[in-house]
């Protein structure tokens, strides 16, 4: 295995994010404290052009890529927030972007991938097949395949763990949603490098557990994938963000489904923000945890904001 | 009549405003680029802490109070927006705030202002009968009323308006909702200072056409109210943003009620962004107006984004 991300290679991803994107705030919500029994700051990534935090990762990995590899083309996998950000990029760079997503995907994330000039290939029932199909055709075809958790994406989206620490210094705890948990092991990169005393914890669909029990057993195992967050839809561990996490997590938080949706309406109710449900994952772990929370500086990040307005509808039907 | 407000003052308020809150972002977006029929980019004034512009504004006045002014405490009136302006600002500076707002107001903005430790008053059944009557109490109580429209308040607000064309000297056409007027009149002194050929257009609802009418016809005169935008919900003009934009806006668009509902649901669609109803009249008029934007670089204020979830649940069930 290479060695793996620092801090360094964070700031220095950040110099081409930082040609592209703006920082994202961080906002401390008087009524969510109450809600959450402490002090709870927001980490905004729903504000980013495409929606969600990935897109900082696409421009970094864009970014170092050879004029050959360039010529080749990208292919990747993607429920739609990956996509979207390797699309983004994509445009960015001038180079041409192929991406597979699982049937049934999000129609919206799948328009905007569109929208950024992609192409876009439906194939196979979940991610991972989607992402093994797409492998094969990238290297028929002398294309780049991007691995959801290459190095340089955990590089790239560590940048917004880096802006947190920037912003507030006196934060105790970070929750993240995990995916494939590039998003994850960035922040603990940056925020464990600057303040190693702090607490990073994952949160995930209880759904959709694979992460989760890899993280707890050690070992490397595929497990059920069921859950609507189709952000947290992983059904098969990836080694890199695995290790990282077994050295950087300091708990992993199983939600339930409906304690997501009811996070989207708490969110949308506290902040007038709209998280997808993968997004709103970190607020349902610290309802769940609320007692350990107490008395510390809680950052919640909102990993993206893409979720479709009818699944939004039915979620406020049953909470609103 | 003071001398009014000149870009100085804009960039003289920028050096409080930027103490307390980032610039937001202003994005480009391909699918809402086609919906449009032109290049179209989202000033994200729904992103602000307290989600809306106003905040800036609040905080250049609370910033020029004197040490008397501020123990007299702050007095208001507010649908929502102006008065969790007021009171963020009256907490960063250490100063009491009382807010009337009219009956039937947003509860989660009254719940946002209590959040901030200001004092809300339920009085009359809109917002220029509420205005009114906290006047007197102010003036009752020695305390400092804030009008809707004071100098600072635009200078305040003004500072997006610089934000947007330092992002986007190219920008030809500005669309900025209408509710007392300083949003759109600090956007087109700042903007028409940089670029005097760059056009401002004001978006109102048809269902509160005051500002509009009395614009038209120069005349001063109350008119209906009958809106759900209570960001929009203006039946009395105010002689300063009036004077203002007879000078400086080149078109005033009114857009339906439902044009305005629409618009909610299609910036939900393709930017994944929350506006409440005024902040969608920019995108309603866009689309009113769409053959006059046709090839000219148009930037869209959603100057809010605090929906209630039951009016965000209603739109989307008659619109997604």
């Amino acid at each position: 295995m290479p060695a793996s991300t620092t801090i360094n290679d964070i700031l220095r991803a950040r110099r081409t994010v930082y040609k592209y994107l703006h920082p994202t705030p961080l906002h401390h919500y008087p009524s969510l404290s109450r809600l959450v029994g402490t002090d709870t700051w927001i980490k905004h990534e729903n504000h980013q052009p495409v929606g969600a935090f990935k897109v900082r990762g696409g421009l970094h990995l864009a970014a170092g890529l050879s004029e050959e590899q360039k010529q080749g083309g990208l292919y990747t996998a993607s429920t739609g927030n990956h996509g979207q950000s390797i699309a983004f990029a994509a445009r960015a760079f001038g180079i041409a972007a192929t991406i597979a997503v699982p049937e049934g995907a999000n129609r919206g994330k799948i328009a905007a991938m569109e929208g950024l000039g992609a192409k876009v290939i439906t194939h196979g029932e979940d991610f991972d097949t989607a992402r093994e199909w797409i492998n094969n055709i990238a290297e028929e075809r002398g294309g780049y395949f991007v691995g959801p958790t290459d190095e340089p994406l955990i590089q790239g989206v560590g940048t917004y763990g880096l802006e947190i620490m920037e912003d507030l210094p006196e934060a105790d705890v970070i929750i993240v949603p995990v995916g494939a948990g590039s998003g994850v092991c960035g922040t603990a990169i940056a925020a464990k490098t600057l303040k190693p005393e702090i607490k990073i914890i994952g949160a995930q669909s209880a759904q959709a557990p694979t992460q989760q029990t890899c993280w707890q057993s050690g070992i490397m195992q595929s497990g059920p994938m069921a859950t609507v967050a189709e952000g947290l839809a992983t059904r098969v561990p990836f080694a890199n963000t695995q290790t990282l996490m077994r050295n950087l997590l300091d708990d992993f938080i199983l939600v339930e489904d409906s304690a997501i949706e009811h996070a989207v309406y708490l969110l949308l109710e506290h902040t007038h923000n709209i998280a997808e449900e993968a997004g709103a994952a970190s607020l349902a772990a610290a309802l769940q945890i609320r007692q350990k929370l107490e008395g510390k500086k809680t950052v919640l990040v909102i990993s993206g904001g893409n979720i479709a307005p009818k699944r939004l509808q039915q979620i406020l039907m049953e909470h609103a």
